[in-house]
């Protein structure tokens, strides 16, 4: 796409914010070293799609008795029995989860989670209202705030990266004191083998923020992203979700995922389950004026291999590949002399990535020298920037091992470990 | 999904607007009557749904040499392949298209051509600026438009349902008067075989509208929805598009289509090609944040049966299905002495529709007696006043030959002709 300037367009509010995202920028900067290894897209590694999978439930479908409703129409909310498979597996995770009502009602299903949180976001904020954001956050959320006009809070963390649930009272305090506590209209956290930290929020961490919220009677909406908790490597997380914590139970909760991130991430269906029936049904009159529902032959897809199993084979065989090449990256990163050059980072149990701090003084941004050298040298990464509001640290970096084999991992880590050292 | 206003929820402007869709009420009216026949639903016909197609496409795209990159993540503008073998199309359907660069890059996939709307009216509107629309009009569209907060005025047409340009230039000539014309943002009509009328634009009206912008300096961008164009009857409307027509060439133009509708619903890729570059990037950069791409396995299928001669060669098919449930339904309506109760319509050439007006003083709408007795006699259509905005005459019908069968269409034009004639 040519963007030229010379357009005699009126853009809306929206249309002036909307600009190019800065990971789009990065991009094109790595398009001029042809042999470039990409550590930054987030996206899954080829080898690991199911295509049989996905060519037998197509054939499973296609020789149905009955009529292929699966290639029609589906609903604004989604699939039913799609939504009764992902409610019944969510009741099996969330034992403690006590609501009244039939599951399956409570939940939407949008293209990607990426949709459930523009839903969620658009009926619920106005321009110039404020979310409470973790920190670091998922920067594609971030940017999608930015393009609705939204503000954003960073809930305060310790020096180790834990919620700091004081500070977090006394960022509350402020935002009352300062007439802006009104304009709060959501907290968001991605929980489970966050992106970008690798981190998983603890029941200690996420009963803390509900504590401070309560002591204030601020009873907001909680966005709770759990697009990584499918994706652990040995064993699933032990925290308990928004859903399953008393201490969030007085809050309107939206929990969302994808079920296409950890299976096919080119079939793009995500899904939300909201405990408020009005907000629940505000997100789907306004998915009607998106699209009228998500593409329905994609959900039935879905549906199917949840039902029979091949879901979760296909799991069983992607954890062990991503465990094995989360090792090779740090590995190879150890290995390139990263930690006598003064990074740091802890390994995680799950995700995408790993999450690197760089000495203090060193900028690892978009602009930086640093970032320049390393797509000199063959490398790309996301500026840990990007996954901060105003004021970001800018000495960190998230490195993805989705999407390049463990050779090039190794490849990568060394191109990158070479800039490090030069910058030590 | 049971909506209580039980709600502690503090809802944006837009949240506060999304309302039920008023179809869906009619719906649930509907589900009263077990046996109902819709008439409403503009949905396409189970038994014209191209399974084997999309079976033997998954399986040749799974059996392809290389990565399984159809089911990975693909880009926000969409997959470069289907979007080249969509320009060519276009070039060949619009000869007289003349532009620079790549057609390709000026086209941008969606789900379903009501994401480019969605789009289009995101980064253009405001709320409370104007959009210029055909009537009757998609009512979908006109629901999203209330949606986002956006006014409409209708494009006057004469008694036979023609643009009435002089009217046109009246109603331009008393926005400028009373300083709205600064807040009309865009045109939008459905020029072939139009949802809900059934009617295809003729140059001359095309032109005609032009004309009348043209000559107050109204060069706002405009919207052509060509949802309709593939499903003629037996030959191509030969009406030319605003891409196509020299009158248009000085307005930002945004042509948009489905890809599904005349093939599979359920797969559900739109797209849309703008002739304003900033314009285009403005939606790819809005889209980035709903869902970063549409999914790229539906892209894929696509690009593949739009290459092999697949599509094609089902539309072949498809168009006489769809001339017979036509023909069907006209005769079902004639025999049951619709004409006689004072009722006319047209048949169309295409499309999925007729577009029926009552006598003068009968009123069709939802809440009418004469709808509540065609739902207690099991038949229901789409009441007319949802195609129009404030003032909406209330004797017009849109009944649909897409969905039920021709036995069934049948029956239910007896019914409804039963309901018509105890009313005449």
């Amino acid at each position: 796409m040519n963007v030229t300037s010379s357009s005699s367009v009126n853009f809306s509010a929206l249309g002036q914010r909307a600009q190019l995202p800065t990971i789009a920028r990065l991009m094109s900067m790595a398009l001029e070293s042809p042999d470039v290894l990409s550590l930054a897209a987030g996206f899954t590694d080829n080898r690991t799609l199911p295509v049989a999978f996905v060519e037998e439930t197509v054939r499973e479908l296609s020789h149905r008795v009955g009529e292929p409703e699966f290639l029609q129409y589906g609903s604004n909310q989604g699939r039913a029995g799609l939504r009764r498979v992902v409610a019944e597996r969510l009741q099996k995770e969330e034992p403690a989860f006590t609501h009244t009502g039939e599951l399956a009602e409570k939940i939407i299903v949008t293209n990607g989670s990426q949709q459930a949180l523009y839903l969620a976001m658009q009926v619920l904020c106005d321009p110039g209202d404020i979310v409470l954001v973790d920190q670091p956050s998922y920067f594609v959320f971030l940017e999608m705030l930015v393009g609705l006009g939204i503000q954003t809070r960073a809930i305060p963390v310790t020096a180790d990266g834990k919620i700091d649930s004081r500070e977090l009272g006394r960022l509350l305090d402020r935002l009352r004191a300062s007439g802006e506590a009104s304009r709060v209209r959501a907290i968001y956290f991605v929980s489970y083998f966050s992106n970008p930290s690798g981190r998983s929020l603890s029941d200690v961490e996420k009963n803390a923020v509900a504590e401070q919220l309560t002591a204030r009677s601020m009873f907001i909406p909680v966005l709770e992203d759990a697009a990584y908790r499918e994706l652990y490597f040995e064993r699933p997380e032990a925290s308990v979700s928004v859903l399953g914590l008393p201490a969030w139970s007085p809050f309107p909760r939206f929990y969302l995922s994808t079920l296409t991130k950890p299976f096919a991430t080119g079939l793009k269906i995500g899904y939300g389950l909201c405990t408020d029936s009005e907000w629940l049904a505000k997100m789907a009159y306004a998915k009607g004026h998106h699209d009228f529902g998500s593409a329905h032959f994609n959900q039935a897809i879905l549906e199917t291999v949840l039902r029979n199993g091949a879901f979760d084979r296909h799991l069983a065989e992607l954890r062990p590949m991503y465990a094995e090449k989360c090792a090779v990256l740090h590995a190879g990163l150890a290995v390139s002399g990263l930690h006598a050059a003064g990074w740091r980072w802890e390994i995680p149990a799950g995700g995408l990535y790993l999450w690197l701090q760089a000495p203090q003084n060193l900028d690892t941004g978009l602009e930086s020298d640093f970032c320049r050298a390393c797509i000199a040298e063959g490398v790309i990464y996301v500026p840990g920037e990007l996954c901060f509001g105003a004021d970001a640290p800018r000495n960190f970096a998230r490195l993805s091992f989705g999407v390049l084999p463990p050779g090039k991992l190794t490849q990568a880590a060394s191109r990158f470990g070479t800039v490090a050292r030069k910058f030590s």
